[in-house]
């Protein structure tokens, strides 16, 4: 029998590492690394701080999907498929049908990524264990000392793209964004919104902007841009509450 | 200067404790423990696990709030000020007015949890720091190995009470329940509704239970009733997708 765990390990601050996912990654016969552009080295350096008892790593390199596709939904259906078969042959080339294989995912397996849908898609079928990793809604929410939601109130967690089409949710003054490879809170009208920022969250370079929309939303944007500049890359997420002083000086 | 730590520890399993939570415990002078009805002697193995170079440890009463002021703000926002005299009492009577101080919370310090709100009513007011951690919708999602979203989908976290008053909420497909001291997911129409429940998340008597909604909302509340008659007590949480098999098939 072959068990493949599926290991959040926090996003990028080794100080968010997990007892279970120390455990679960101390346990492994494999480690499968996916090759793939960015943030590599950073992945290698949380590689040396928690695999010191490990023995096998297997790198692989990570296919890539058809952009070229028209159907989305096709493109991304494809890719699992290819992923779930690179994964397959480097597990069985380094140990064949059984023993416990690792897979590290940046933040939780549970939010945004598709590792377990990829898992399901091997054949044979392996026993899937997922261990839950610190997700960047959670350090954000943590650099800010921010409460993500207010008393007793809902909250969304959308994507950029979504954010930019559909503009503000209905029924909730609280959206966490996802995914926005840009700066979606540009579409909104910010009167009245407030914007809780980050990147880099939870490495040393991270960088926190907080205020009203209107004011901070235009710094954001520079500061971004010229971060992205300066890293080559970047990964950040936010915070949108409507009236928050409103909503906190209520009676 | 005195610095306040939250610190989440997980929902139940030692497991869930990061590495940053261990060391923010092991560097306080001073821990906080809020003496209040169940679930104590869980709190208090816990401690054993990960406080064993603490010396110093303060139990204080935990305030109760005003259930008879019928302005359920109002009555909140006095219990706040009462907790937090009482946190500052304490405090001051064990290490002064310097130092670090830590709590520790179930979950996540910014996930329905009011810490961080007293924390900002201290007077002085310390530094405060968040340390992260796992959520029981974390655990629930690892525990039955489930993606929270669908594919660049958004997903809504609610309270029992909207859920049973608002009915199922505009816009999105996926919603996360916390704070339901009940089951409200007996007033929705169970018509293609399929739920993922758990109850003691990572707890060794957890209890999970997934399925469509129409066949498996019976077998929950009894389940339900029955594990809180034989606890004594019951923390549970669940997610309800709509139409998540037409979903996952579409092209």
């Amino acid at each position: 029998m072959m068990t493949l765990s599926l290991i959040g390990i926090g996003c990028g601050d080794p100080g968010q590492l997990t007892r279970a996912a120390i455990q679960a990654v101390n346990a492994a016969d494999l480690i499968l690394i996916p090759r793939k552009g960015t943030a590599k080295s950073d992945l290698a350096d949380l590689r040396r701080t928690i695999c010191a008892d490990v023995l096998r790593i297997a790198e692989f390199d990570l296919p890539v999907r058809d952009a070229g596709e028209a159907d989305y939904r096709k493109s991304v259906d494809d890719w699992h498929d290819a992923v779930a078969a690179a994964w397959s042959q480097t597990i069985a080339d380094h140990i064949g049908t059984e023993g416990r294989v690792a897979l590290l995912i940046w933040g939780d397996p549970s939010l945004y990524d598709s590792s377990l849908r990829i898992a399901r898609r091997l054949n044979p079928l392996p026993k899937i264990e997922v261990v839950p990793g610190i997700t960047s809604i959670q350090a954000l929410c943590a650099a800010h000392a921010l409460p993500l939601n207010d008393i007793g109130e809902p909250f969304l967690v959308t994507t950029g793209r979504r954010l930019r089409e559909g503009g503000w949710p209905e029924g909730v003054d609280t959206v966490v964004v996802m995914l926005d490879g840009g700066t979606a809170f540009q579409s909104l009208d910010p009167d009245g919104i407030h914007i809780w920022w980050g990147a880099y969250l939870g490495m040393p370079d991270q960088i926190i902007i907080s205020g009203a929309l209107a004011e901070m939303g235009p710094r954001i944007v520079a500061t971004r841009q010229d971060a992205r500049k300066r890293h080559g890359w970047i990964m950040d997420s936010y915070i949108l509450k409507r009236r928050p002083e409103a909503r906190q000086h209520a009676p």
